[in-house]
């Protein structure tokens, strides 16, 4: 059992690493921008209060697992910016190589068992993945919608991209995906923060 | 359901700020200091992957979601350093009334949710609260065990306050706290980085 809790506590001690991957989402000062853990604990509390507008009945300790641990690749593996067509052609395989690696840290039944479920979200094939995704798709769009565009115009993001990003979003939830539309996105694009 | 809605994006917006609440611990690279979000993400997935060890057989959903939401006071109160004892006298009343205003922000039915799991915490007598108080110690002890004690050194913190602060801390999981004490307290003191 000794050896079983340090391989726990050298994957729990490992995984601070992800406070240290920036994304390219600014926070709602438009001051900062966000990490990968921050980015983790937010969508997964989304989850939570969100759940009821899943298109499909979700298991939400599930999803929630699914989303906290979503980015741990990118330990490894970098963030690679959404709109980045360079980085996303490379992307899967470093993905892959550092899921070995992290999740390998863990005893055997756990490192089975989440990398299953990272597996399972990257699929995006379960109503737990399609409602993950929507969760990790809308919570960037919130805050470039608080930010002002800061993101999108730094990159000359326009919005069919962000349209095309999101092709899948309302699979996961209808409800959520109009919402968003709406208030994130099509807002956003009146006020000229996100350029035709 | 539109108002209900909005209500719950307003609420997540808000709690965004929790990204700027400091804490007193440095992350494992011993540079620079954690935030509220990043503890919560870390030690919610904490207690996905160690509740095997928990004394009582607890619900794990509601332990995480107990442990996304524990500091979300703080936006309002501040973080209160574990060894303030001048902070500590009026932390509890600056907490309450964070606490109204910020679950407030909810739809009702979540607004009862999440205040009673933050009660609930607060109280130390579910097997939830006392394996989410578990996690919440034991996470900076990691931390300041591989910062080498940075934190401990400068804020003067004797091994005598560690162990007061950790005096519960073993109702949560008799195993954890004995991992806890003889790898990252012990050993801290053994090699000068927590004085007696």
């Amino acid at each position: 059992m000794e050896r079983r809790l340090s391989r726990q506590f050298d994957f729990i001690k490992e995984i601070d690493k992800e406070k240290f991957i920036g994304r390219q989402t600014y926070l709602s000062d438009g001051v900062r921008k966000e990490n990968d853990a921050e980015h983790a604990w937010h969508i997964a509390l989304m989850a939570i209060l969100l759940s009821e507008y899943a298109n499909e009945e979700i298991d939400v300790l599930k999803t929630v697992t699914m989303l906290l641990i979503h980015d741990l690749v990118e330990i490894d593996a970098g963030d690679t910016y959404a709109y980045d067509e360079e980085g996303n052609k490379t992307k899967d395989q470093r993905e892959k190589k550092a899921a070995d690696r992290i999740f390998g840290l863990l005893p055997k039944d756990q490192q089975e068992k989440l990398r299953g479920l990272w597996d399972e979200f990257e699929e995006w094939e379960s109503p737990e993945a399609r409602f993950a995704h929507a969760m990790d798709r809308i919570q960037p769009l919130m805050l470039n919608a608080a930010a002002e565009g800061k993101s999108w115009e730094e990159h000359g993001v326009r919005l069919e991209q962000v349209l095309a990003r999101n092709k899948h979003t309302a699979k996961g939830s209808e409800k959520l995906w109009q919402y968003a539309y709406e208030n994130f996105i099509a807002l956003s694009a009146e006020k000229g923060m996100l350029k035709e």
